[in-house]
């Protein structure tokens, strides 16, 4: 038996396969969205910019507006886009509760996972909708916690993630957002509100996607927060580790993982 | 003002509806069902034929054999069918964990909703291959009641489900068995074992589906085990009530409601 050196995503199949993986998850989230050619369109929120790629390489004759309040999260979003060979972006840094853009200078508005982390959700919509001209849309992708549902179950696994959703609220967001998402449109006066659930399923039939979306997306965000949630003293170090491998181990052949986003689109009055 | 008297169903117009909104759901199960003109398809545990009917209807040149432990639901499942104008399905009265056909006497079988009341589904499962040709298929529907996720949230709604689940799991079931149909049918030897979740969401914008499958379909059937849970002294009524108010409560306009069912196909060897 020879002994072969393996780097997850060195080799070149493998960073194909990776690809694929992290592939499955875009198109389930930026299904049905593209923009006409010509169109100018407000990404708000944009982080590390993993959304604007795949925006901008959707709808490669729109013109995108990416703004982020974090000036080293630009740095990063702007290598992204520049890496991908893509010309149709600009960024601003600023907040998205403070944009000095005038009123109905955009033809849509694009939000992702961004009103989950706000205390007031409807406040940054109404703001939101304030730049779009009428007949715009509002498009907005979130998640939703409670709808994290594995096998084998685990209290612990249950215990880590209670630990990300109390953070999130304590910091005055909603991590249960994606189910009101509906209602949170609606009664911002928007019209044509339809909310399409994007489900996510893992199981052995799929090693890959179970790699990539159960270890290296979910619970590598739940692992995320270990530091604030013992500071925070949700748990101790062990209890917290043992949630972390109990998730983990959702992804081995014999276990299953499902998640729900939820997408909305709105048309603008 | 006129007052009219309007009873649900009643109404040509609003028969039709009703119709309508059963038979999206519908699809949403039976989606990818159908059978070859000619094969013998084994129903095990028909119930009262909610399934049958559609069973038959979509593959009318298929011969179902459907199977219940009750002569009663029987009864019932054949006046469906005949009223339904089917006459491609034979039933037989039996315990599905007892039956005596032939080993691989049918070329496929279905299951829906009965696994997640048996105490040994694995052993069901072995049980219903056996009488499957080789090259032939199993095909599974469970729920999942994990998975149901609502707005507004409410203690009292989880507490009422919590009723559900506790008798379900007294009775030797699992409520819960949705996430688990991948390693429980790959283990069980059949190959090909792919499992498509069937995700239901209710919202304002489809206020007729929200009432048929939030209020009349997953409502009644946690309001259908008040009298049980209360004489297992696992709740009291005022408390059971406003979580059957609660659950209700999430068909209004401004309320959501998730559900996820799971459906396997396999190949048997």
């Amino acid at each position: 038996m020879t002994a072969t050196a393996y780097v997850h995503g060195y080799d070149p199949r493998e960073a194909d396969r990776l690809h694929d993986q992290a592939h499955a998850l875009a198109e389930l989230l930026h299904a049905g969205t593209t923009y006409a050619s010509g169109a100018h369109v407000l990404e708000a929120g944009c982080g590390t910019g993993a959304q604007t790629v795949e925006l901008a390489r959707r709808s490669p004759g729109t013109w995108f507006t990416s703004v982020d309040r974090s000036a080293e999260s630009i740095d990063t979003a702007r290598h992204r886009v520049d890496t991908a060979g893509l010309a149709n972006v600009a960024f601003r840094q600023a907040d998205i509760m403070a944009l000095r853009f005038a009123p109905q200078s955009f033809d849509h508005v694009f939000v992702c996972f961004v009103l989950e982390h706000l205390p007031q959700p409807a406040d940054a919509v109404a703001a939101l909708v304030r730049l779009v001209r009428p007949g715009g849309t509002l498009t907005v992708i979130e998640g939703d916690h409670g709808t994290a549902c594995f096998h084998p179950d685990a209290p612990a696994a249950r215990a880590a993630i209670a630990c990300q959703v109390a953070l999130q609220q304590r910091a005055g967001g909603d991590p249960f957002i994606g189910r009101r998402l509906h209602p949170l449109l609606a009664t911002a006066g928007l019209h044509d509100v339809r909310v399409t659930p994007r489900f996510v399923y893992t199981d052995g039939s799929r090693p890959g996607f179970a790699d990539t979306f159960t270890r290296r997306t979910f619970t590598a965000m739940i692992d995320g927060v270990r530091t604030a949630a013992l500071a925070a003293g949700l748990t101790d170090a062990a209890r917290f580790d043992d949630g972390v491998r109990a998730l983990q181990r959702t992804a081995d052949p014999d276990g299953s993982f499902c998640y729900t986003f939820f997408k909305a689109t709105a048309v603008v009055r």
